[in-house]
């Protein structure tokens, strides 16, 4: 560089020439998927994880959710399993959040998948989460616009959610189909003491609803926990607060459900968690996974950000922190809308796992 | 402009010089501040409203919940007050919510002082947004940096929140302070058979910790309901885990609370809602206002956005479309972190309001 | 519902049971992937149409990039072709514009695959997107972290870009590069009176670096014009600075740019803007399309959002308002980073276009 | 907390109840501002350095300007000035950058301040917020919506810029202000060999409207460079576009312009930045600042946010391993609204120590 050394500003020179310490052989080079191979999508997708910004972040939200799958297939011992009727028989109990808006969206049917196909442990969700999942199997959610006026769409008894359309006779429908079961429910309370909780009842509404197209349903079948602590937050509140009038007295106690919740964590073998969203779906699950000193996996997909100092938007490093993941864990967050991401991200992991043990059984 | 309309592409200059349709007269002009005049901070914050952007929505909120405050203290005719034991005796009952995050943060104060002087009527938080206020009475929490490393703070038991620092000790002398409580409470649903739902533990606690720094010691004093119905979910959840295991039984009834939210909105004059931040808060106060048909005021303060389909991120019109709030009303979104908005939003409305009338008293 | 609506509270009742009008037959459902049916990745991005938010955007602004691509390919009569030089032979002149980091990422692939197949007529973007094209074929960019601590960086000499690192002895080689170009571009404006305009030194650069993984040397190839009035906002501009000091008189004009940048828009049969990311290269290309009265079609990827009055977070429809795209058109934003979401719209149309027309010109 | 120990699990128990180690004695506590005190705004904007989150880097904000301030008001010894006509008369040369949408905003109004009373050196924009400052003179913006509809507003020849509103008219207006200026720029390069660049155009356009609203007139009149690299990106663009056709030739160069700019840093004693929202003005002034191997002082205003790789969203410590930022520095950014934000911090700093040396200046 000699030549222009003597006329530029040395230190301007200096500084922008730096010389740079060499980095490590084995360090990823940066390098997108080169479309003049055809268009093979799993080969796109893996090449995410050297694409760099958030596409590597999605790849390497796939190598640990893989980790996770991988460690819950490994075999735990017998004699573990006997002597304590809390332990789970899964090598990594996996726990799965998500905010309501994912049931009302597409989403719903990767997570259906999943408790269909007892891929996942225990779920975490809000009030809408659950109601969302039981409306939809009465009448179906449409596609919008997210510029739809709420004035003409009120007049019209039309919800929007996003740019998500829900008629508003879809939830007069839930009324009717919840309103027995509710009675129901009291009748069990004062006649046999039933103690009811959110993950009580969400399981019980599993097994009323029938359906295959239900998460909960599945969630019944499989005997998979469901935790809502704030289930009373939605159109089941509204429903609950219409029924205390006619036929009051139910109680839905939220101290059983932290204790059972907390028991999944501390008496699981190794804990993974995978939150779609922020607020009290991801506090919760972390929370409990504070009860062991850490889960050991961890994958966030959410939009919020830390500057505001929500727990939402907080990366999982601020989670290790308080003891909610483990300090040698390598948590992966994913800055991206769940609506694009999560069904891919189940593309190359559960459901490309699935295929392929399938296809190894086939071989045998 | 003849003079170059033959030389130039005759379509550019036609869409580009396109003449435009007179606004109405009485438009507000964009003009932000002269500093020339000095710093008058108050007539900068003014200025706001006719700055553009969020500022201009700054100035808008400011006078949203000026006609909350203007219509709180419309006289309210006595034949209504006595015929119905529901019935406010406020001509405007507003709702706050925030989110946990702002009670670790300084924004403390400014609810602290709302509720000291009674200027909101009812509360609803996360359970951080409860035990952060009780655990500050016990030991400060710090300023840090959003940088810090997870890993080298569970080492030294610090817990980031942001770029907040509470050490862990913090939760140890929570825990001291509340196990006797919790102790007391069970042998109070034995002997006296009462029916815990969160709202009254929180009164519980506000009485217990006696303490003017604490928002919900004031809540207690003035009768402010506080909501929480995942009160589980936080270091009370955590406390309450643990002494399941030493003096079981206790028993948080949501489905009492859910009633008593919803008819605090049904049974009230009007309403307004000043929500901090989005999530189960946001949610809750605004489906309790649907069982009125609306709210007529509303301020929302956060940094979500519409595009993922979450509740925390939409619009005030997404509201109005589900019955949220009236269809007449004029609801305002600030997006921005509350901790710099909130504190100025107060001393804009509430405070300024109280200093005047003050000022007014005394002059009689 | 008329068994508790004696009970409740009738105007609770009201809101929350309102009938609805129903929507048109022709609404489309909300139905996500059934994994049940295995992995086909093609159906699964076929299946975000209908599964709301930003997977609904994704699959709207496939269909968008496709009408782009199916109006490019309409015949242009021979008549209209011959009487105006200015005129285009393409049916839809599609604009691409990116800002640099996507070309320091992965997604440099695809956007250097759409030039080498010429499948985009004119391209927008930023210094940084120069430079960093030639850069990475002088040496490699790798994989780092966003966390990575500024100064440490700093004293080894590696440069951070979001979660990618550049060693600083890749600019000492770009440097080493362009500097007798530099002296060969002055030669020629002092001997040959070329008049340097940033299109015509990003040409002449392209040429140069003569190696088919540069996006610029396509486009030299295939004489696709790149537009980059701010080309000294970069390393380009820090060598060019050092440069005047020993060879001085270089002199880049912006004027000639933007007539012929103008004039691709003005002259064109129709257009289509495909926009990453926001700043000069969103505002560039819109610019250009008012002068045609608005584009045709139009898709942007990107983060922004609108509240704080930016152009690179402004929705497409504040774009109509300037004349900037057609009041008929239907203008797509998909909310998210382009490193995840530009690969996967490039598979869905261009590449998979490009893999039928082969399949189809094999089958004859 | 012997009492539950043996009771509870203990591994949740040791995780939630770790000790910590003592914080820094001088740590800064949270603390809110307390509004019992009565509304004393300067006060409140004090307390939220101790606020948390946004609030606190407000605060640190403050004090990075204020540090700024005092730096440049050092005495420089005269032999260091006489020596070296590069160099700078100030102890700490201040750039500040913004984006256009500032200029359409009120925030248009604290700019000028500062060039009026010439606070700030160098002021870096794009070509909107050089043509809006403009443009204000001749015609006014207006307050809108954000949600006001792109068709109708073309159809009435109205542009929206975020909540703002700017009539068409106004552009034809510029036009009729600007030719003529064209016509003599034109004139006298061709016959006094002026080499326009894009700050020279500016400088001149500054005294042309010879209005002491403009933020330019001021910059003109205290001979404040302007630099706009990309000047032909807005309306200005679009009138240079349309004058090639009746009067071809004008040159803009921006190679002398980088030179100029990077000049201002190099030769500076110290520098700071001051820098509104993202994309061109934040890298040009940072990559300017690289040629004095980095800043002493920094503060971004923006909501970008880094997770994309971007510029705009990228924290001041990517700029550290630049060399764009000094390794020592303790540069700020503040993740809000520049509208909200950049008034205030004007209040507290420059405005603030203006009132102070006046009323300094009285006492004596």
């Amino acid at each position: 560089h000699e030549t222009s050394l003597e006329f530029a500003p040395s230190v301007a020179r200096a500084a922008v020439l730096k010389e740079s310490s060499s980095l490590p052989e084995d360090m990823p080079q940066i390098k997108g998927y080169d479309f003049n191979q055809g268009v093979d999508h799993r080969a796109l997708l893996q090449s995410f994880l050297t694409t760099g910004f958030q596409a590597s972040s999605f790849g390497q939200a796939v190598q640990e959710i893989n980790k996770m799958i991988e460690k819950r297939l490994e075999p735990v011992q017998e004699e573990q399993e006997s002597c304590d009727s809390h332990s789970s028989a899964s090598g990594c109990t996996i726990f799965l959040g998500y905010t309501s808006n994912l049931i009302s969206s597409g989403v719903r049917e990767s997570i259906r998948y999943l408790a269909q196909h007892r891929m996942v442990d225990v779920i975490v969700t809000t009030a809408g989460g659950i109601e969302e999942d039981f409306i939809k199997c009465l009448a179906p959610t449409y596609l919008g616009e997210f510029s739809l006026k709420g004035k003409e769409l009120r007049q019209q008894g039309i919800n929007r959610i996003g740019n998500l359309l829900v008629p508003n006779d879809n939830y007069c429908k839930f009324e009717d189909w919840l309103m027995p079961i509710l009675d129901q429910m009291v009748l069990e309370q004062k006649t046999e003491g039933t103690h009811w909780t959110p993950s009580k009842m969400i399981h019980r509404l599993g097994k009323e609803i029938n359906n295959p197209d239900s998460v909960y349903y599945w969630a019944y079948k499989n005997d998979i926990p469901v935790f809502s602590p704030a289930l009373t937050d939605g159109s089941l509140g509204d429903m609950i607060y219409f029924h205390s009038y006619k036929n009051p007295g139910l109680v839905l106690d939220i101290v059983e459900d932290i204790r059972r919740l907390n028991s999944k964590a501390v008496f699981a073998k190794s804990t993974g968690m995978i939150i779609l969203g922020g607020g009290l779906v991801k506090h919760h699950i972390a929370n409990a996974n504070l009860m062991r000193n850490g889960a050991d996996f961890a994958v966030f997909v959410n939009t919020g950000q830390e500057f505001d100092g929500s727990d939402s938007g907080a990366r999982p490093d601020e989670a290790i922190s308080w003891g909610k993941i483990r300090m040698d864990a390598s948590p992966v967050k994913v800055y991206a809308d769940a609506s694009i991401v999560f069904p891919l991200l189940v593309a190359e992991t559960f459901a490309h796992n699935a295929a392929r043990l399938i296809k190894e059984k086939n071989s045998d």
